[in-house]
């Protein structure tokens, strides 16, 4: 086993993409854009056509974000075998369907055709790489890069190794994700659902429970997030956002003077118990992200990124509507 | 009692805010923006000068927005007493502080100054009207109008009636505020937290347990939201960003392929049994959200909202970047 990584992450030219589903193909897609050379593989029978269809789809989008240079729907290859897709890549992600026996097996085969050094990204959302990796010959340098949907877009990646990954490969593919676009959190430690998923599923779960109770339906709910903390959240997150909340005293104060009303049933979701080291780390970090910005600096710059977002909604919809043939707004 | 408005929701002119904090002062700021007369009242001693600074730092905000023909700032007065400010009012919004026996005493007072058949909508988050209006005359006109901060720039406002409300204030207070540029939900029925900070608690709760545990800091908290979900709550809510998810399938494939991950331990938010009844009533009502949109289309217009919002933010980074003397990125 290794410990070098083969090229840089830097010198990367080739990616391979095994598995060329929605996210997979949306990894291709991505890659593309940035002016990778990418080599395929999915063993369905009608997996290039629809990859490439795909790629045919996502391409205007690629192109209005701004194409790397030499960016090309060109250098797509779709490779016959999975050894054959793997064996000139410098990095691999992997995208096969959640099934954990099925990943633990392919992320094996990968392993076993890959050369030294490279390291394998998995889209997984579901498993832990721990609990991937352990057929692997050379488990150290498999990690999980997890994307949202659609990765072509959406800058988040998820980074963190498993039992038997070595930090360099977890490092290694952060830095590459970096170079490669993303928005990259590296993690210390394995949790499910990784960060932004668990904050969805949150948001997921307390809708369905509105639903089934027959107290909202999914159109308010939808309007809600919307045209409420959604328009918010594409710029602050919700520990930023309750820090403004807070008015001049920031989070300190919204924890001191709204902390029992954490107690309220606001959500069907058990709230923590707000101890003294809870509320001195929540208040230190979000120092560290406030970084010496004040409320009136935080407040303007909010306001000019809503009313930004809101324009270019707006913009979007009269280009939609003109395109329909209805005219300008 | 009266059961006939005073005015219809076209005919209103002057608005009087109860009560000018922040959530108070950004109701004054955005019925000025809109052009209607505005009478505040606040019993704090510094309540006028702070009111006004608010309202001259959230004008450029306004002004980028767009204003209403004749809206301008001198259009707010601030009375000396709660009579006065309400006496000549055509509808009332109610921002005190939150704490029951103040709202209750203070709706009370509200309702026994304002001319029949003028509405009063209440900016309460934690209170139900039903608890707020026992002490009230005539508790008929009064209901909740809840809005979000700042509430001149975010459009929700959640409208719903107390036991003792009549619809036809439920009614009238929706049309009002749609009038005055909101985008509002009108509920059925009063329900803690009512929709959009049940969501937004559900986010916040499940950030505060992984701050908690350790598993996540503030800092990875709010990127993971900026960079991933946030970014598409921004145009789609968490139905319509599922009903993606299931691909051409949609909502039904969603939950009839996903339901069981639903068990998964991806929140601490306890999942809802997902019953045959839940499960059809989700694809029915996001069937009527989407609205014969096909899956293409979707994510044509998702692309294209989610290229349009990172632009905006890139652009208004470019702008604060030019405007501390970085120049152009």
């Amino acid at each position: 086993m290794t410990k070098i990584a083969k090229t840089s992450p830097e010198s990367v030219r080739t990616v391979a993409c095994i598995g060329a589903g929605v996210i997979g193909g949306g990894w291709v897609a991505h890659f593309l854009g940035r002016g990778y050379q990418v080599v395929a593989w999915d063993p369905a029978p009608d997996a290039e056509q629809k990859l490439r269809s795909l790629v045919d789809s996502a391409w205007p989008a690629l192109e209005r974000l701004g194409l790397a240079e030499g960016a090309s729907k060109d250098n797509l290859t779709v490779a016959p075998t999975l050894a054959e897709a793997v064996a000139g890549a410098d990095f691999v992600q992997e995208s096969a369907p959640e099934r954990l026996d099925l990943k633990a097996d392919l992320l094996a085969e990968i392993d076993a055709a890959l050369p030294e050094g490279v390291v394998v990204g998995s889209s997984t959302s579901g498993y832990s790489m721990s609990e991937m990796q352990v057929k692997a010959a050379d488990p150290s340098r498999l990690v999980v890069g997890h994307p949202f949907n659609p990765p072509y877009l959406v800058p988040l990646v998820e980074v963190v190794g498993g039992e038997k990954s070595e930090q360099w490969a977890v490092d290694w593919a952060s830095e590459f994700y970096r170079l490669a676009g993303k928005s990259v959190i590296t993690m210390d430690q394995e949790l499910p659902g990784f960060i932004g998923n668990r904050i969805q599923e949150a948001a997921w779960r307390e809708a369905l429970h509105m639903v089934a109770e027959g107290e909202a339906t999914v159109a308010q709910i939808d309007q809600a997030m919307t045209d409420g903390p959604g328009l918010r959240w594409a710029f602050h997150g919700p520990c930023t956002t309750f820090h403004l909340a807070g008015g001049e005293g920031g989070m300190a104060h919204m924890l001191d003077h709204f902390g029992p009303s954490l107690k309220a049933p606001w959500t069907r979701l058990e709230a923590p118990e707000l101890t003294t080291e809870l509320r001195d780390r929540m208040v230190e970090q979000t120092d560290e992200v406030v970084d010496g910005r004040s409320t009136a600096e935080l407040i303007a710059q909010r306001d000019r990124r809503m009313i930004a977002i809101m324009r270019a909604l707006e913009e979007v919809e009269r280009e939609e509507a003109a395109e329909r043939g209805e005219g300008q707004a």
